[in-house]
């Protein structure tokens, strides 16, 4: 008999605005919920705590039967087990990774979809197999452009049914911070992250880290699956439409939490910021309405696919209700927009974040 | 001695986001309350729950001693105390009034001003004389214009020192609904609401219902002082800036409140809908993102200045959270836009309304 991944959900997941839950449920089924607030003030997102965005019902997997299988323009295809991968050498890399459609409930009007409002983004630290070292023992053949990523997730789609399926350039494929990782934050993964074994794609939204991994395809043509031409795919009037790949630059508050009560006296305002386009330069906080910005000191520039933690001390400046904003700026001068770029499925909503205080 | 006129604070304001508060507070000094959208589910929205906006502190006047000035263009100027202004006929009308900074917060990027985040809106039904018959009483001259309203409230500005002064035209003066009001739902002005006399002008924001009223000016030219032309003014890019006067079509959400549980059961959604440009016509909830709208079903048309209601009964399609959005019509064709038109001072943000509930 094989042993059963462990399908316990994932963390504490509350239905309504319970002050002490770390999540909060978008959709009950297929699973999907958002990080709390509060759950998101540490560097590393505790599993328990991370978003989870399911197209379709996790898989039920058996760990010992489980197969990632390499195929394609590939001199030798591949058929490895979890044991096999984790013979191999591992790698571990820490990754921020946001839901395509986070914030979506930001855009107006309201596009279709998941109503996420801005907790599906999480930082977790992944270990695995570098996918190149993958691709290097099964030999790219040429011709070779994508690798198109599987899960063993499937179900119904507006256009009959599918697999869950997403390609990445070859170029991404073979970067070694690229891994078909085993382990998040130290210990295996959970079902509902995609245990035994799921891509992680770092810079990319989350789509492109396609969980219950079963089948990585080097192809020769553009990938023009569901889930890469029917959905994450940026539709705007007058537009060709085009895939969603990276994260677009965002920062967003941690501490204060939005709606909360402060001293009058100076206070920690801080929070993360992300970019799958450059890394972090500048983050700025507006205290009130109209164009004042004044900039938060970075943490050190550390791990360069994970969000930077920005701070600053600021004192309300009398009692009542402030409003708060934070923008972000990466190093290849791309800068949060006011609001997010509206588009027809509302992926990428990177509008600068507003939270309000009561200052009393 | 005169009697002062009482001063207890309005209603029970909480400075951060209490289950039961009933009022928020936007600005201590001088004191901007919004009222929590659970105070605002009845027709009639009582004087304790009631928002405040306020310029500058609170005028302390003394009942006996206070007189309102009705001068400029009239045949004979009049001195009326509150005695004065009770022996005449009064006449009793039900106003929706709404700042017109209301749902300033909606706007991106976020303009200066009071952040007000959608509760300052109320319905009160004013007692008092008819502005017209007042100035019937004084006698117009030829070459009116407007009246200006000025209130016993001034401080600091901008541009130096200034009293709270705001114009309308003859023709909305000459309306008969336009009240010189001592009482709000029954009983004497409270004084954060203008005691012991304002006006009330059905139809405009509120900037026009001028509280702790002290003159009345028929003026021949339009008045152009800082609450006319430095605030209260739409200004956008590239048009020449604009008074502030009548409230745009909105809707609004009492029940269910953002961010609570519902049962998977029928659910009852309703609110109010109010337009300065015409009756309500028709009032659309989107259950979800995209462009499906239903019809509610609306109160009956009842009083012509008050908002009115509407309701649906909604049965949530699965577990999770759900957002839903309201959009009214009026009579004239107006349609409340998916988001409120961005000016620089942030004024008369009428963009669809919409709030997120858990089903479970």
């Amino acid at each position: 008999m094989s042993r059963v991944v462990r399908t316990r959900r994932a963390g504490r997941a509350a239905s309504h605005r319970d002050e002490r839950a770390r999540q909060l449920v978008v959709r009950a089924d297929p699973r999907n919920v958002e990080s709390a607030r509060r759950a998101l003030g540490a560097y590393l997102t505790p599993a328990a705590d991370r978003f989870v965005r399911s197209n379709f019902a996790v898989p039920r997997l058996r760990l010992r039967d489980h197969r990632v299988r390499v195929g394609g323009l590939v001199q030798q295809p591949l058929h490895l087990d979890v044991e096999e991968l984790r013979s191999l050498p591992q790698r571990t890399v820490t990754v921020t990774t946001e839901c395509a459609g986070n914030g979506r409930t930001d855009l107006s009007p309201l596009p279709p979809g998941e109503p996420w409002q801005g907790g599906a983004v999480s930082t977790a630290r992944w270990t695995g197999v570098a996918l190149p070292l993958l691709l290097e023992r099964a030999g790219i053949r040429p011709g070779a452009m994508e690798v198109l990523a599987t899960g063993a997730d499937s179900g119904p789609v507006t256009l009959g049914h599918a697999a869950y399926a997403r390609s990445v350039p070859l170029a991404t494929a073979l970067d070694p911070d690229t891994i078909v990782a085993l382990e998040m934050n130290g210990r295996p993964l959970l079902a509902a992250h995609g245990a035994p074994v799921r891509l992680v794609v770092p810079g990319w939204y989350g789509m492109a880290s396609v969980k219950w991994l079963s089948q990585l395809e080097v192809v020769g043509e553009r990938f023009a699956g569901y889930f890469q031409s029917h959905r994450y795919v940026y539709r705007e009037p007058g537009k060709a439409p085009e895939p969603v790949t990276r994260m677009r630059v965002k920062s967003m508050f941690t501490a204060p939490l939005d709606g909360s009560r402060v001293e009058m006296g100076p206070l920690r305002v801080g929070g993360f910021a992300w970019s799958g386009t450059g890394r972090i330069a500048r983050v700025e906080v507006a205290f009130a309405g109209g164009e004042e910005w004044i900039e938060a000191r970075l943490a050190a520039d550390g791990e360069s696919h994970a969000w930077r933690g920005w701070e600053l001390i600021w004192t309300p400046p009398w009692r009542g209700r402030h409003v708060l904003r934070c923008r972000a700026t990466d190093d290849a001068g791309n800068v949060q927009p006011d609001a997010g770029r509206w588009n027809e499925l509302g992926y990428g909503a990177n509008g600068v974040q507003s939270i309000a205080v009561y200052a009393s």
